[in-house]
Parts: C-alpha cells; sequence; structure tokens
C-alpha cells in the first residue's frame, strides 16, 4: 500500500505559525479513504450500497509541529477488526521523515435504517482486503 | 433585528496572525441562519419541510483584518427578493465599530426534486417577514 | 464555572446528516477557551505574554450524533496539572442532557523561545485558578 | 501551467450531500498557492522573504454541485496586475469536464511592517513571470 501524501495548506495553518491540531482529523480522514481505495473498497461505493461508518473513538499524540509548505506522509494500518469495530492507526512524517503525529481511529459500520453492520460476517470481501492489507504491511 | 455577535477563534486564524479569509463564509452563514431565526423561520424548519437553500454567488471585500479574542458583529439586511433569488447583505464590525468586512450572497431555493421554488408565490409568509425586517431596517 | 454552550452550524455537518467529527476538536478549543476566560487568565492575554500552549495529545469518545441547529454544552474540568502539562476533560450534552461525547487533552505550555514553562513554578496564579475550579466543580 | 486537481473530501460536504460552499475558498488558495510555485515563486519563499499577501477580496459564482469522491480541476489565470494588486480569475470543472464555479480573487503585498509593496516595480521578477504565464494561456 502507498502511503498518503499531502502537502500543508496555508488555511489549515494558525496564529502560532504551525498546523493547527484539528487539522490532523481531516488527513486522517483523507488517508483512511485512500486506503480504502487502494484495498478496492472505495468509500464512495460502499455509501452508494448502503454502509455508513461513523468514528466511535479516535485519538492523537502530537509528536513535532509542521507548516505550510512542508510535505505531510500518513501511513495507514489496520490494528484490529471485530465484531462491527475497525480500528485503524495512523503515522504522519515529515519530508526528513521525523515522526509528527502518531494516531488511532475506531469506526463502526451500519447500514440505512442504522443497524450494526458486522464486519466479518456482512462485508467479507472488505475483510479479507484488510487482512491482505495488513500481512502485506508485516512483510513489508 | 438583532445583529449577529461571534468572538474570532483561535483555530480561525492563520499564520498571518489574523483570521483567515475563508472564515468570512461560515460567519455569513451563521449570521443568516441566525437572521432567518429571528424573522420566524429557522432554516431548520425549512429544511425539514423539503426546502433547501443553495448558495448560487457570494462576494466579499476584505477591508480590515481581525483576530483571535476579537468580538465581531455581523449586520444582516435583505438586498433583493425577486423570482427564486434571495440577495443578503452582510457588515460586520470589530467592537470599535470599525468596518471589517461587507459581502454579498444569492441564494435559490429548490423542492426536494431539486425544482424550482419561487419565493413570492410559494413562499408568501417567508416573504413577507422579509419585508418587513427590510422595512424595520429602513426606518430603524 | 458556567458551561460553554453553542449551537451546531450548517457548515459542521457532512453527507452523513450529522456533525462532522472533526469539529467536536473546535468545540474543545472554543470551550476551553472560554474557561480560561472565566478563570480569569484568557488565553489571548497569556500568548500576549509570551506563554504558548500546544496540545500534547487529544482523545474523544463519540456516544451520539448531533447536527444542525442542535445546541450543545461543553462541561470542562481540570483533570491534572503536573509539570508543564495540563490535561483537561470534556462531556458534550445535547438539550435533553444526553451525551454526545467525551474528550480530554493535553496542553504544554511553551515560551517564545519555545521552552518548557512549569505551569506550578512559573504560572502560579493560574495554577491556583485551576485548583479552585476543580475543587469548586468537585463541591459543585 | 498544469490546472490544480484534487478530489472532495467527505469533510467538506455538508447535509445537503454536496460540498460547502466555503471549501471552494480553500482550493481557490491551494490553485494559486500551486499556480505561484509553477511559476517559480513559491509563497512560503515570498513569505520568508518579508512579502505578506492578503486578500482584498473575492468571489464566486456557484453553477453545479459536486460531492465527496469528485474530481475537481481548478484552472488559475492572471486578469490584472496593477500597482499593489493582483487579480487572480478560477474556473472550476468536474471530471466530466462541467463548469462547476467561475471564482475571482483580489490580492495585496505588503511588507513587514504593513506597507504596501507595488508589484511591478518592487517584485518584477514576479511579474514577469505572472505575464509569461498570462501570455502562455492566451496562446495555449
Amino acid at each position: 500500500m502507498r502511503p498518503y501524501v499531502r502537502k500543508v495548506q496555508y488555511y489549515e495553518t494558525d496564529k502560532m505559525g504551525v498546523t493547527h491540531h484539528a487539522n490532523y482529523i481531516h488527513w486522517m480522514e483523507e488517508a483512511r479513504i485512500d486506503f480504502m481505495e487502494q484495498l478496492g473498497f472505495p468509500y464512495e461505493r460502499m455509501e452508494a450500497e448502503g454502509v455508513y461508518s461513523p468514528v466511535r473513538s479516535l485519538n492523537c499524540e502530537y509528536r513535532r509541529p509542521c507548516t505550510f509548505g512542508d510535505t505531510v506522509t500518513v501511513y495507514v494500518s489496520t490494528e484490529e477488526v471485530r465484531g462491527a469495530k475497525l480500528t485503524i492507526r495512523y503515522e504522519m512524517k515529515n519530508a526528513e521523515g521525523e515522526l509528527l503525529c502518531t494516531a488511532r481511529s475506531e469506526h463502526a459500520f451500519l447500514d440505512r435504517e442504522g443497524r450494526i453492520v458486522r464486519i466479518k460476517r456482512e462485508l467479507p470481501a472488505f475483510c479479507a482486503a484488510l487482512e491482505r492489507a495488513a500481512k502485506e504491511g508485516a512483510d513489508g
């Protein structure tokens, strides 16, 4: 899997002169959606088929600031797939390879009526793709 | 009509040390929604009844910067109601009464099927409320 | 201490029809800054005196969605003041008193040169105010 | 000059199911900064040399909505360079080549003390690059 790369935008900085911390949550989403697309399960298709995936929790550890013009690389990996919950991990690095932020997000899966979708049982192909990516990451 | 008052947030500043210009578009929306609520036509109710109101155009003239901790007052007025288009004007001032920004937005009204809703004919009570507010503004 | 109250804005929703999860990070900041102002230590004054306070980490547990037009009340409390780190907790509730989100953020304090500021030693008045608020919360 | 291409993010949509209008202002900035980089005058370098460029005004005409997963191409061109003001135009199209939005922004140039920088006189190399790009656009 290719990591997700993006430049820090001017509108993402704040008056401290660095990226405002809330924007890392956007980058996590961008990287996660890119990851799902690389897996062959683009989130727009999942939604079109009636599966929604709200965020259940997230945490971020900010290690080092970055600012406008910096290039950030986000490494995404699956931490756990269990029942109706998917846990994803993120490492963000700058162009020098220095760690900027580590983060984690938990996701539920719901159908159009808001009922929980059990990933392994009801989305087996997605689940298999997540496992292949995890294996590839462990081997790579 | 009471003007809309809000403080500039830290996350709305950028590395130039002032409010990033895109945030004024958010303030226009906040002030417009507050204005509709004061008119007795809260936008959430309008949407619940199946009327959507996309923005057709907007412009902003930035006169003077503001920053974190400043209090901004947004004065909203109706400029024109015509056919399916509502034009709204905004003046934003700081606590010293200095002009920060003048702006204008144009809004269409659509039903659930995306068909144009003619304001005067199909939303006469809303239209009458807009006219009362305009008259009150002119008199006030 | 008064909790922080604010309405969910239209621009804070996403195509799932609810508040996008990244916006809760903004609300945490708004509530924290209001809390500091109530303590008598407005963050803009702290910055003016050369003390910066970057976010070191944060986590959010999303319990229940909210959407445009909802009123969210954010209860802020100090969890820990230790060395150079302040930990703050947040509870967000809707108008029915239902829990929407619990969150926590950790903050460092730095001077203009980026050196760590030890809160208890170098900002004793701020520290005392945090302790009074914590005591009041525990008693209240 | 290559146009600027980017995908619409989930967090940029609103409960109407389409991109919230304020985000187009971000895209204008992203495309403008990419344009300056292609010209050989990256904005981060300009700022590092003490030239700041606040937005003086902007306008957007929204023609057609777009949403999460869509690819938007932004075509940037210089409309006018005069005294201390640069006017830039934007056309945004979807993958089918349909026009989503036309926009314009005006920019001032200031030095560290907030004094106006006359573009033609004080930034002649930047000005020449803008003219070359304009000529290339007209010829291309």
